[in-house]
């Protein structure tokens, strides 16, 4: 299998810290599974909903306090999940997820940042600032007019999503990018607010139905599934 | 040459709607310059001053309401500065700004995402909402308190963005890559706002003198320029 090795020019152990409930990093967790890469990578849990993103020594590993960080066994580290799963994606030379000709690429990296600056961005904005969020100790600045704004454009993001899909079975085009994961990083944030999709968005929600029963996606939901059964003993 | 077409898969005219003197689209003109490609697509003028951005027409080629748009012969549209670097720096098969190997990559892509979350970002929210920003008629939802929060946001992201230029050349390494043009986006919003890089950040202000001399870079400088001037006749 080409990829027993996670990057043959990066030899040795590869860690990832990241928190599998929170929804950006989903992202490069999904990511893991569609290249085969989950089980060759150790996880270290930084738990957020505690602060352990904002330590001194996770600062050192990444100064904007945000998960995923990938760290190599040489030490050096890559941040931001876009930017992982650039790298993941293409080490084995066969990306999947990131496009193969360039206009793929830049489709799929806008469609990526779109989804992000419509929809996720927005409704984890209204988290931090109009709901309890990470509590009263982690959420030091809430602005709640700000949050029920970014609510408000999340809601008419969600409308456009959903108007796009009605045009292609995935964000980017025939087949499921880097891009769709960012849409379902919005519905985490949703479940874990308990907030609702628009009800008007029956494409968008049936999307993601269908979506869930992609081999790899389901990987990545068992796997959140064992985790909170693990956490609930 | 063989950047003489545009795109060969992509034939015919390319035209990009931007605003010479706005930050974020100075990315991709920064690296249609570097690309050679920029006096190979036809610019459309979107001044964000008097809300051109915001007219139905416009939202009909980006949703967003954000420039760069580029749109192709056929009508297909690309936005996003970033995607499109990604799309135009990969056509020639021969990228320069946003990596070759699959790590210089996913390198490039994190530093672009921090510039623009700590440095570029944050002082762009700080302009809209705690400076007059584009003016009373288009700055509908003015948050002085969060606008100057994102102020010290960027101040610190300054200082980070100097201690990380005192050990290599460039943000991303020892080659300039895109993650540099979002440095040099904030100092464009930085002379527009009249805003001041903290005085301590002695390497990023030498850099920033230092990059301004890059042949690519002066002849956006000087196309800006070319622009004021005509503004002002």
């Amino acid at each position: 299998m080409s990829t027993a090795n996670f990057d043959d020019n990066k030899p040795g152990k590869v860690t990832i810290y990241d928190f599998i409930l929170a929804p950006y990093p989903a992202r490069l967790r999904l990511a893991l599974h569609a290249k085969g890469l989950h089980d060759l990578v150790e996880f270290k849990v930084v738990n957020i909903g505690k602060g352990e993103h904002r330590t001194p020594e996770f600062k050192k590993l990444n100064y904007s306090a945000s998960i995923p960080v990938l760290e190599f066994a040489d030490g050096t580290t890559l941040s931001e999940s876009v930017a992982i799963t650039q790298y993941i994606d293409n080490i084995d030379n066969n990306p999947i997820l990131t496009g193969k000709t360039p206009l793929e690429q830049g489709t799929i990296h806008m469609w990526t940042r779109k989804v992000e600056a419509e929809f996720l961005d927005p409704y984890i904005a209204y988290f931090h600032h109009s709901t309890p969020g990470l509590g009263p100790e982690l959420e030091t600045y809430q602005n709640n007019e700000y949050g029920l704004l970014q609510k408000e454009r999340g809601i008419r993001g969600a409308r456009y999503i959903d108007s796009i899909l009605k045009t292609r079975p995935y964000i980017a085009g025939d087949s499921i990018s880097m891009a769709d994961f960012t849409i379902i990083a919005g519905f985490i944030i949703h479940s874990l607010i308990g907030s609702e999709i628009p009800e008007d968005c029956v494409t968008l929600k049936a999307w993601f139905e269908k979506v869930k029963t992609v081999p790899f996606v389901k990987a990545y939901y068992d796997s959140r599934e064992k985790f909170l059964e693990s956490m609930s003993k």
